[in-house]
């Protein structure tokens, strides 16, 4: 798609999108349009990514990526939490990470080895992703372990310390990852960037339509949260599934787009980045942070997950492990994790 | 052994124990005799996949080898199945997948090492292995972990939608590995088959002996269940241990001696296909085919397993990735597989 | 530190901690000149293990420095089996595996991280620990699975059966290890030593002061034992965080300084050898034996382990497996298993 022909559609989708919001009350018409709006702004956000990935490298652009899709997470979560609706954003942070870690990653994968016979990533990226992985599941089953052991009080300082914890881990992950072992963890260790295409835009523009498109899909996102809550109510789905699937798929549509897109373009590791390191952000910052930040509003929320959700991450991660330990992915690989989704979500959907 | 004198023995212990099965009472005397005719059968059943192996590559052999011995599993499962004997079918799934995972592979491994030091095999397949391996595990964990969450209604439904991904992702699977990845996964990237002796028969007599082979060892094997349930009687063996141990171990005899001689030949890429293949036909094919078959004689059969169960599939397939993952294997790595499978066979004994 | 200023120091502390021991009646003094004895012990016995490698090889030199490690260990266990107290020596064989494989190897790992960007070990030796390691958490996972179905009796009996399976599992690891694949597991297949500087002591001399160190520290451990009982009383601690943290933290000091040591000389194979290896006896041959020598004082003691201690069990072989298992470690490996530690304890410390 030229890039005229895509601003224009994106600038009509987002202007319909909100006159549906604002000066219509079908819940339906409003669904469809904001819909319409994220699918094009995350296309947008895709084609800002790999720009930024051309100048920045394929894992920086990654992490942009991923950090710019969970910054509008960041900010649903918390005016979840100060309505004390712990729950739901317990749902939304599993459906978060499961999200990433099968519907994206299993996606990505699928396309790209539609497309490639095989694609290979940096294994040793590979295995400390595995690792950080497991640190989260295990970060969120010892409390679930322990809970009957500890009282409300005990419990609530021993959130803390997890989550205190865990954002150590995830600062010094970045450390390990951005500085002292760049070059280990690097897709192309040798720096061949030969056959790369010019990129479309230029360094500033790029990370400037990043930011934009961002924010407005974090506004758009919250809106269809909204309208989709009607359509499910009068479908008859669960909260725990909206929370847990609905909203997660709709919240991800940026790091969805742009990790297929990467992947299209034989960059795995690249998608691997957003959709593996997205996982890893909720898990070890966004969730963690969203303690302390409950402490503010008076009502501290504990780390403590249904023995369902706990379930629901702990095989997400279990089979990503599997399938990405060897740095290779293949077609068949994509469909493991898409059973997998599949079959959570099926469990949530008759819960 | 010669040919000649092979079928001499296998016609004479087969016409035994038919004598012994409809003219005699004695279960004692039916027990020993099909055992007998069975360890025979088995032998010819592993020379004719040895030749198949020859001409078709030793994947596909295996892979003929555990469809054969299955068939016949399947077979009588079925009867089960319509006598809604469903705990009985579970157990045998139960046992079936950790005797081909632990005892058939641990024997395999066990006899290829003390002949060989090291036997390495494509760790492509391997990781594949795992991770479908891993698949059986989560579709039969999810059900169990949302059974309190489910009504008898909803289980059922949930049991035939992992049931159907199950069948698609196994069919996938063979896809995959016999089409697009056949070379990727083949054990002789390069085709030397220099080495190799002379075949015992030409490809269709071997394909023949395999069919009638394997109708035999089904005959027999249903044989030897009803006497062995009286001999288990009189021993005083609980149902599950009957089921899930002595059934089991009968019922793979064909899987086990084809996987034994492949590792003596220094095959042990093709003695995992028939353990490891063998198990995962039965988990992600033949035990779903059996959800559907269920509903014909109209009683649905759900995909719940029991905790101790599901302990014994899970710890099984757990060591059984960790000592496979590396596309190496030895003596010791056998012993690990085989005090597992003591373990769960004690616990079982003892329930 | 020159040898001769280090006799002194250890002289000097053991004789200090011995009159506070035998002459004072203060809780405080005894818990401080003993831990600094243990500390100066510590020091002398890692210069002896290092010199013992020198002549024997990392993994052997390993291997004694954990054996004389455990022996101090066994010996306290079995005066605790002997008044009974199988929840205290379950706890201290609990915080021993995970003091090992977290807290030790986590600092090792990350001391030689920091000395050195990327340290290597044999990856087949980290496959097959981990097996082991897993095979030790199914055995003890298995029983409690089984635990609501078995009896008393029976429960006893199948203790005896895993424990015996376990040290015959081990035997066969050690005949397998030092023997049969010994080259196929070295750290140094081409046998490189040129860079090696002159070893301290003569082999002998190093053996000697192997033996008569670990003597001493087992005293000293069984001393600070019984003042730390007193000082963890006037802080409050649970019974069950001194016997998980405390005493194995203390416990396990010889191995501790032992394995930083070699870390820091960058022979992480052998740190390796001493942490995993260390668990694994504890694992494998302490914790099984000490059920066999329940037998002779008359009470049967069993295999069963509570729930949270599987749980700090489980989750500690998971994350050590996952950062060991290619054979590669740095600085942020061992901050991961560091958190882990972290965690477990907390959650210990709110029992």
């Amino acid at each position: 798609m030229k890039p005229k022909l895509l601003y224009t559609i994106v600038i009509f989708t987002v202007l319909f999108s909100t006159y549906a919001h604002f000066f219509t009350s079908s819940s339906g018409l409003q669904f469809f349009s904001t819909s319409l709006a994220i699918i094009f702004l995350a296309g947008l956000l895709g084609k800002a990514t790999e720009t930024v990935a051309h100048f920045a490298g394929e894992r920086l652009g990654g992490f942009l990526n991923a950090t710019f899709g969970n910054a509008a997470e960041l900010i649903i979560a918390i005016f979840l939490v100060r309505e004390g609706l712990f729950d739901m954003v317990k749902a939304s942070i599993t459906g978060s990470i499961i999200g990433n870690l099968l519907l994206v990653l299993g996606l990505s994968i699928f396309a790209g080895g539609l497309k490639f016979k095989q694609q290979k990533f940096n294994p040793l990226l590979a295995g400390h992703n595995a690792s950080l992985m497991l640190l989260g599941v295990i970060a969120l089953f010892i409390p679930a372990a322990f809970a009957r052991d500890l009282s409300k009080n005990h419990m609530d300082t021993f959130s803390l310390v997890v989550a205190g914890a865990l954002i150590v881990a995830y600062f010094l992950w970045l450390i390990f990852s951005m500085i002292t072992h760049k070059t280990e963890l690097s897709d192309d260790p040798l720096g061949n960037h030969e056959q790369e295409e010019e990129p479309l835009w230029g360094k500033g523009t790029a990370i400037l339509i990043l930011v934009v498109a961002t924010v407005f899909v974090a506004i758009q996102s919250e809106w269809l949260v909204h309208s989709i809550q009607e359509v499910a109510l009068a479908l008859g789905w669960s909260e725990l599934f909206v929370g847990a699937f609905v909203v997660a798929i709709v919240g991800n549509a940026a790091e969805h787009s742009a990790a297929v897109f990467m992947a299209l373009k034989n960059k795995i590791g690249g998608a691997m980045e957003i959709a593996v390191g997205s996982s890893l952000q909720i898990a070890l910052l966004v969730g963690p942070l969203l303690v302390f930040i409950s402490l503010f509003f008076g009502q501290p929320m504990d780390i403590l997950f249904t023995m369902e959700e706990l379930v629901a991450i702990g095989v997400a991660v279990f089979i990503a492990i599997s399938i990405s330990r060897d740095g290779m992915t293949n077609w068949f690989e994509g469909i493991l994790l898409f059973v997998v989704y599949l079959l959570i979500g099926t469990a949530f959907y008759f819960v």
